[in-house]
């Protein structure tokens, strides 16, 4: 299937997608069925120009007067994000992070279907958490060729995270969703995303401290 | 204190620092203790020129030859994201991921220090988890303003992700770590830094259809 939206959409752009996305879903459980991108960007103070600029990579045809369809732009985003079909995911290391992961919807919202939960706890293996089962990790390679999954998430701690990475990437694994804080060295054609708590953290305390600075 | 590291440090760049953070303190731990910016570069396939701009945005100095001290690179890093000190913070919404988050070591890897965490469930308040307690909801807003707490995490539904923001504002709160998947509407003068883990799911998502897309 062809991608969807325009080549090399800015990063920003990609994350700013899903904030309306989240918008659009809360607006239509409201029964509101059509938006204007000026109106999305005061609901969410940004820019207009902005807002107007990353709908259009998504390719959607606006009407005049009423703007866009909610439902359209729902779909529209969706599909520029591949999140219209479902993907599935091995998910390695039920700690907390991996329980709470399991426990997320990440299927009925972004499509992402977590088909099992691996771990090297003898307490943890065979048992289920909210329908997923958690399989001994000796199994990964084998399994992750035999149902050709794509995505491996990593929930496990930093020290076992390229380990992790590592029986992924012999299982055949295309992308990565590394939440464990450690760099992992993949080949080249893995793709590797880090959404590591850090990142947005220090977004948060950098803007805190140069607020403060400023103030002073 | 004024802040540490140049002014206006683009996004991209914080998101890296706190990578090269991660590969630091994995050196350290290694018992390296001097690093080039080409050799970070190196090990986390990055170009050195950018991570030699990055880096210069801390505005540590650099030796001849041996390139950075590690250690004194990890306190430059930590100083430009406010790490180096410890943050107080409020946790609202203690189901699986909020219990996850509480379980995490914010507070030695990055200064942040959930002092409670905060829900409407009967069974969770008084408990404690992490020997971090659990409190009513309703005491929170007389609370932050008593401790005088800045940070509040938003770990709950995003249902009520709206109400819960309202509170910390309340409470005179000056920046929100929001995880619910719902866009907060707080004034001008609080700082909200999405943390949602479809961002950077749809990073993954997005470069791995653009990936099949070309392959095909």
């Amino acid at each position: 299937m062809p991608v969807k939206g325009k080549k090399g959409m800015p990063e920003p752009t990609l994350r700013r997608l899903t904030h309306y996305l989240h918008l659009l879903t809360h607006l239509r459980k409201k029964g509101i069925t059509g938006i204007s991108s000026p109106k999305i960007a005061k609901e969410l103070n940004l820019d207009a120009t902005q807002v107007k600029k990353d709908i259009q990579y998504t390719e959607i045809v606006g009407r005049p007067k009423t703007g866009f369809d909610v439902d359209e732009l729902i779909d529209s985003i969706k599909l520029c994000l591949d999140w219209n079909t479902h993907q599935d995911a091995f998910l390695i290391g039920v700690g907390n992070l991996g329980k709470a992961m399991l426990s997320y919807d990440f299927y009925y919202r972004y499509g992402l279907n977590i088909v099992s939960g691996f771990d090297i706890d003898e307490q943890l293996i065979g048992t289920y958490m909210h329908n997923i089962e958690i399989l001994n990790v000796d199994t990964l390679v084998d399994l992750a060729g035999k149902l050709n999954v794509e995505i491996g998430v990593i929930t496990c701690p930093a020290s076992s995270a390229q380990a992790a990475a590592d029986l992924l990437v012999a299982g055949g694994i295309k992308g990565i969703w590394n939440f464990a804080p450690r760099n992992l060295k993949v080949p080249d054609d893995v793709i590797v995303e880090n959404a590591q708590f850090s990142q947005s953290l220090a977004l948060l305390t950098r803007r805190l401290s140069e607020k403060r600075g400023s103030s002073e």
